[in-house]
């Protein structure tokens, strides 16, 4: 599943410059998740974040259009990911899963967390045991609607 | 997917007693999804962490032993989940995986975030628009060994 | 896949006692989906609601606390249904999946239809040339959340 | 998987003027979703339409033929859509699937309700609370031919 | 994927009292092909139709009912069968099925043969080399309707 | 699943005359639907039917040998066809195959029908009420060789 | 996949008697592969076949007319074996189908063998440095009917 | 799943020179199937026999050293075969696999036919009722080690 | 997928007798993890081997004969593990399978590693920054016979 | 599933200087299946050992880059694997899974063998009976966290 164009022509814009998403963050004033997201299209930037995205990178601007549009998301990995890294995302759901479950409908009752009012962010929380990667999910609660 | 009997019978008697998870967190000293993961057969307990759970919920003591197990995990789920709040972390997955693992990478180089060495929260952030839910994932960063 | 308990119970006793979703409807003041989906275990009712189902199926109260509970939903048809009136449905999105795609993108800009602040009706439009099913589905529009 | 190519020329060339699907329902006299669906190659216009539909974007004459083709259908998407705004419509059909056959046929009998002899449209619903995506499916039932 | 417990009685019933479905042809006044979906829970009758059928097996009556339901159609099968004769459907799918939709397309237009308005009849063609199975398929055609 | 080049191009051609494929059958002695068979690569003619059909298309002499190729058959279609027209073959197996499959049996005894000593034609059935495509499989019966 | 209970009863009968398959030869005058592939239920036998292997087994003669009837074949293994000795057929088809597909059409033309017209032995061939198991299957070549 | 580019190649100039593979079978000293199999590139050769074949073939050198590297075998076919000469195998294997493994069983005690150690062969069969394809396949019995 | 009976009961005897798999080595004089295949039904033991595992757990010896059955194995997992400690060994195939293939071609040639002349041991090596788990699996290397 | 460009490019170049793995290992001082799963671009090296394996091979310094890169492991085998040798690590992760787990729970407790923090080695052990293959993995147990 190889990536779109325009990904892989940013992403090597980037590597030359020397740029990490931390410092696209420091530039464009968006969570660096959020602004790899829009490079790796699976979110859609409005003109002036996209504009700014670019200029940071110092990509051709002609890059700048196709973050703006709105993209046909998901299907990097596959149905279940191979790569460790992602995989272990697929093996907490697996495991944790029917437990967050059921935490959440005794919390909220029944309804989602929303994954489209919603963010995630990658921290580092240092530990002398060896450092530990934190990701926060935040969703708007969604209670089902009845009719 | 049914459930083990151990849960059909630990979920009938903590819904007799009225009890939420958070109520056995705070009798059992343990965060309440881990608790649900003890319960749902997807983590091991010991002895005396069993036996808590177990007593608190009112339950026979023949359910103690079977805690303490080491489950076969996952499996709960089909391989993509149908159920809405699930399929929600499928879909964080397809759509952020990619993104999240190149800024993983940048911060922490190459590696992964245990799922093993792990700890899932849940929480509500309050908020004016709509409650929101909050879960933190923080496993410990495993760099790959050379050899 | 089997209906749970539950499910065949209540249905036995709708079709003793004669009953339509319809009738429900009128005497539940919901929607015939809507109940149906809660019969189905798709959607879960308050005590309330299912009180008046329980009682308008002439079943025993023993039922009314199963229609409560939030329940694991989806799962009834296979991967990709083989039911006639359901694969349908499937065949819409397949069919149809990218062009209302690009027309709500269009509309809405980037973001979905809610699945959960949602409602599906059924009604029959009367036509010389045959009647026709017609399905509304109304959910709210989510755009993308940017952090 | 990739649009066709003529897919990808039309959708260029109407960017590039500027066109939404809208514009085009009101210089060709069909609906949005009947056009992109042309223009994705899931339905075939006459050479009247395809004409109509290929001046209105100002693209060359040669894509007119090949949007009166009957395309092999389907297939846009993954057997299980990834993309959130479609992964929707396949969630309706697993949460709700089994309870609008249930009223389909207490309503109609024993059919489908046809997905050829069909239309879909989409609808803004103004709302305070947020406005609405409504999607208007309406096909033909169809009732079992017995021999 | 076993069969439900009434196909299960009436094929025990039948064959007990040295029935085959040509005998049942020739007492319902329908074809035994249909007779026999009936029977598989894979086609609804009515009651006049199936207390006909009931009574030529000399089943009891309580399995009238069962047989006036709408089933969920499909799924006896897997999704590639693995039953020799029911395979070769699925391979003269496979092998034969673009070179007939070219064929229907150039007769017909765009639109499919109806599975629901349909009918498929078994015959036997006597031949010296051996004689061989028709099968005849016949289904209205339904144009694509456009909007 | 693209066509192979020949298939491509011999399609091309055709279109650019203008001949049917009941034209083809016409000038080459064949059926229709056998010779769109041998020009999508799913059957092999012999070398002076090849030549009759490359003729008749007007195409390169070329293409005359690759149509004399035992062809690597099926894989047109994916494991479950998208395309509506394919999927309701689909769909009747799974509908219907196991009542045919009875009924064969009761006829014939143990054995199938085959799939390689076999036809395959397209009729049109004129009725008042819309005209209804036929298809007819006829196949020699084989009966299980015992050792 | 559980076995049919004829299989299961037949099996632990015959190994109760101490008998081996090829017993069931000597006795039955089959070859023990077709006898295993009755009682496995691939396979079905007339009546006077039936009540031998059954006398031969000394089971009840309840078992003979189970034996007679038309199966619905394969379904024992997975759609990938994991039995590593059944695993090695489909390895041999993954491995060596292609070049075997090649030589056969180069001796034969285009066409199959038979699976039903077609038998299968199992011999074992001494060798000093280790016996080898020799499978010979045989099947009727089917050239391709053209129509 | 196209073929490696030397396996195309080679074949075009086999095709070329009108040789079978029965005809590189003299030429080569080995077995036409395991001649294929390099080809196909299922097997490896030495760089003698690599050089012979490659000399029948009248190919150039520069193909001999491509036949010498350990191929990643397996792939050619999906993972259920849709050709159908080699589905028959695939087919061979639901139907017979089970049988044939209690007769392996009960011949030679608990392991496999190697598919390493291993040899298959065409033979044609002649017979008066229509010749036979004969294939035999001998692998080394493997028994299991214990420990 | 549930373990055979045999297994659960032995289990339970096993650990209401407080005995490890290393107890039953020293009592049986097999490997640990051989015993464990035994009892899982991956593996069949000899009737002197069945009675000592048998006896050292102080089971019914009417479970002594099943442990002496050619098994069906494999099926314990699903196609792709849950458990993330099984899992471990499908991420180190899919990560680290082709390098090792490499390396095994580059010192034995074209062949492969037995499973079955196969032996796996579970070893623990002391790690002051942790114990390591050590698998060693040692499995004769069997060179692809030519024929 | 083809090769990246690097891994085809530095295979090449290997090749033609005739250097063996084991030559890599002496002469950049990593274990050769590391190493190899570097250049098949399963791990990542720093600058001075991309320097090392970039030189030792004699290719384009162009290449040392793209070794360092943190790269999406996994996905070069299909989700079962077709190659026999790779294979035979799938079957025997089915057939032994299940005992190697209970072993390790009894040895070390709930918790996993890292293949993070993990090597793997491939040794020849000599043995007059045929040489085997000896793969030694060795990784660190993990325990699971509670919390």
């Amino acid at each position: 599943m190889p990536f779109p164009e325009v990904t892989e022509k940013l992403l090597a814009a980037k590597k030359a410059k020397g740029l990490s998403f931390a410092d696209l963050e420091a530039k464009v004033g968006r969570d660096e998740v959020w602004i790899a997201s829009v490079i790796y299209r699976q979110a859609s930037a409005s003109e002036e974040e996209a504009t700014k995205i670019v200029e940071a990178i110092g990509a051709d601007s002609a890059f700048i259009e196709p973050l703006t549009e709105c993209p046909v998301k998901g299907g990097l990995d596959p149905l279940v990911p191979t790569d460790p890294l992602m995989y272990r995302f697929y093996e907490i759901m697996q495991v944790y899963g029917m437990p967050v479950k059921a935490v959440v409908h005794e919390h909220f009752g029944d309804g989602i967390m929303s994954a489209i009012d919603f963010s995630i962010d990658v921290e580092r929380e240092e530990d002398p045991k060896g450092d530990r990667v934190k990701i926060i999910m935040c969703g708007k609660f969604l209670p089902y609607k009845k009719w």
